[in-house]
């Protein structure tokens, strides 16, 4: 069966150096996949990061723009983090991904690196289930004037300085005023996010087909300031009240030293992350899995 | 200016008897509103049961049916309660409702009676802000076929017997298996139920604009089975597994005595409500006050 | 080395008529245990209930009360359940318990069936942990008079009836008046039981060292109704103030149908439970293992 | 009647200077205060700061130390959070506390400024409850050396550093390993703190009476680390594993830049605070009073 997908990206650990045994580890699953693709007629590429920190030199190796270009597929191998990073740079090219972890099962990196070569026979010749996921696309406005903007694929996190007090965080929704909310921080999830920091912090599930985010407060003093679901076709606004030190932070990237008066302005990125699923892949069978459901965490 | 609806019917506490003294204000209040529509040129019909509760002859009584037929705007004067009643059955027919409160503000009947002259005078004029709620259709399947079927505004809950232990029940989505859960029972709400019992059960406010539906689990045994927002287009099943006695309600009608094996289907009704609240009406508003948010309900 | 202990009482699953397949298990697993106390020179004697259950006329059968005043330990082979149920009962004799438990470790039964030998060997030499259990002394008053009376060692719990909404309980603590409540219903638990019922409705975990009940409300109307850790060397009083069929329950008993004016009282029990654990035993060894902490039970 | 304490000393906002119109007011309740012990046959001192910022140069001013000494009553007139401050201070003297409120009612504030007459003159004749509260004594072991000691008596934190991810905490309780918790932190609370930052992040409340401290995880990875009610008369050690700039906050005071194997070791100190209330203070009147119970925060 021919691959429907020609140009296949590698990615692996890209951002950290890894320790020797765990480099080494990552170094032969790459090639151990890159030349199960060669065998399937995919030409190969490498992500120019992961490249340089693994040391491979034996397929060309690509900048993420270059790859959104010319590549129809990305294979990441490694974790949640990882596939979060690449699929934040992958959203405006459109270009799917597919998730291989080497530990335990990801939420996003559902397929497991020791059958990787069954699963992706079958993925490669079109049996899978896609799967969209929504961005949030997150400006730091000061005096007026953007100073900062970001993309995040979990969250965006506003949070009180360390040895400070609560912060005071008005919200506006569209122009509406919502609360002032005082409290450790406030966090805007996506779905993909809602199992991340935002659960947490008390926050529900919410199913990547959900078009909303949902707003978590963080230990906050109004003990009825409960998580709140928002479409995400709104305008989230937050402004500093009160609090020194506060940061804002948009997956890991992070901005501190917010200043009274800032006001970090949430919206839908027009943009969405393509992540591509073994056939029968069911979003509920992971969480299940993850969550521990039906093992029993209680007693008597 | 002139009322853009042209046939009003009025809707009191039409099910339960009041009391000689608050039912006297009720009538005092619907009478006084009636009159209020006569002065604004609207045809003034009193829904059937609330005319023979309040002992009313002086407007024609229109059944349900009638209503939905022949009026193009209904007005309840009553409490959150009998809203969700009238707003239940006004669905097929998709006649608009304006909720007056004779007490506090509700959640969803926000024109104060104090100063409703003033609000509808605007509101029959035209400036009014549209608000529609999703509504549950629901059926309970025994050996496949179709026992029972309801319509609720808020939820859909499914409990244990009253001196059993847990149910146990499984859950699924769309034919994809969820989990097993036990507990005291399984609350499936709306946006418009996520502020009353899935709230008290630690589910989270939902917006009325997200086409999704809380799963809120009360007391589960296992303490990472945390509430779940869900696509509202798709058809959760629930089943019982185990536990004697279990009931199922929808909103407040209820159906007891379910039995190992029964299905409890949970769809989208294709009909909605329609709300109509005073021009410059913020969602956010009603929450901030119900929810006493900025208050400070809590210490040092 | 001469057993600590000179007669013993060996007590299975006493009320429930086991299937024959793990009837059979339990059967062999309390002759083996009977066995090796026989070999360690214990004079050995079967509950009552057990004996009948299984069929063992191996050994002299004896009334809760004889054990009670002839044996210096009971062996409990069993889960939590079986542990719960003879534990209330011994409690005013002050015969020590020790758990085994066949399948997966509970709560209170934390010597594993598999090793059973090694550690009862060290145990009835004197190298074991004592761990003392308060109990709840719980009446329900109407008119004025006793008409139930019951000991829990997890919880009483004043519930709602079945089909009807919430139940209003008015609480006070030593004739303080601490609140109306109004929810599904209310748990008292003891340090023990704040592991079971109380921890799913939202109760913190109590160390047994606490001279303290945890009160926790079952879904309640007001949010800011939370957990509270009262002095068990008060009387907590619960009166039902409205809501149809309420009930309530102590342990596993029940009582239902409380009126109107019923009052429940719970004050700490005169008696109180002796665990023996394996030397080196730790309450939160238990606690780690069973709430699977340490294993990651969140995402990304 | 006769006042049962001879030597008075008043204490005010002592630490922050208050704007000009509060000012004005704290100076002359202050003064009002002072006038009516005098005219109660009492000697009236000031604690020296409070005469400092209130430039009060009518009665003696006296240090902390010498209150202690010389004074067997202290009054403050202020919020919760200088009754926090002056209580800690107090303790090792045993020197009995009335807190006066400006505003609203606080948790241990709980004599109203506008009827501080009729409560006082009772109250030096005798007649009031008496209340002990328990207080914590913190140690920061870094190599094995003290570099830190405090004493709180709301709670001492542990926290991640602001831009940084989770904190891992390894938690021992009398040299036992309860578990190594990933969270954004740690607080362990008194009974006095667990209406306080405790509450927000899911504890329970604690009654005073209850010899116990609550350990609450802030955000923890770990949905089954629930918080726990352990004994004060244990030791609690907390080890930084892993995280960077984490800190440690005992009430207000606070150290920063916590390295990896810092130990904070928490214990009961052997002080305690007194406070006393009016005649008929029940500690239940004021949480139902601070939390708003019966007054509905839910819906429908």
């Amino acid at each position: 069966m021919k691959s429907k997908f020609q140009h296949v990206a590698l990615v692996g650990k890209y951002q950290i150096t890894t320790s020797s045994t765990s480099g080494a580890n990552s170094r032969a699953a790459l090639l151990a996949v890159a030349h199960f693709l060669d065998d399937q007629g995919c030409d190969v590429s490498l992500e120019k990061d992961t490249a340089l920190n693994m040391g491979l030199t034996d397929y060309p190796a690509l900048s993420v723009a270059q790859i959104g270009h010319e590549c129809d597929l990305g294979l990441v191998v490694g974790g949640d983090g990882t596939m979060l990073g690449i699929g934040r740079q992958m959203a405006p090219y459109g270009v799917p991904l597919i998730g291989i972890n080497q530990g335990r099962l990801g939420f996003i990196t559902d397929v497991p690196y020791d059958s990787f070569a069954t699963s992706l026979a079958q993925m490669l010749g079109g049996a899978y289930v896609e799967d969209h996921r929504s961005l949030i696309n997150a400006r730091v406005l000061r005096d007026g004037h953007c100073v900062y903007e970001a993309t995040a694929m979990n969250d965006v996190v506003v949070n009180r300085g360390a040895a400070s007090g609560m912060v005071e965080l008005r919200v506006e929704v569209d122009g509406h005023f919502v609360a002032n909310q005082r409290a450790d921080g406030l966090i805007i999830a996506t779905p993909t996010g809602s199992t991340a920091y935002a659960l947490s912090s008390g926050g529900p599930l919410i199913h990547p087909s959900i078009p909303g985010w949902v707003m978590v407060p963080i230990a906050p003093h109004t003990l009825s300031n409960r998580p709140i679901v928002l479409a995400n076709s709104t305008k989230i606004a937050i402004e500093i009240v009160s609090g020194r030190d506060a940061s804002a932070s948009f997956d890991t990237q992070s901005l501190a030293s917010l200043m009274h008066g800032d006001r970090i302005e949430v919206t839908r990125s027009r943009h969405h992350v393509r992540f591509l699923h073994p056939q029968g892949w069911s979003y509920f069978d992971t969480l299940r899995e993850k969550l521990h459901w039906n093992e029993g965490v209680t007693a008597t």
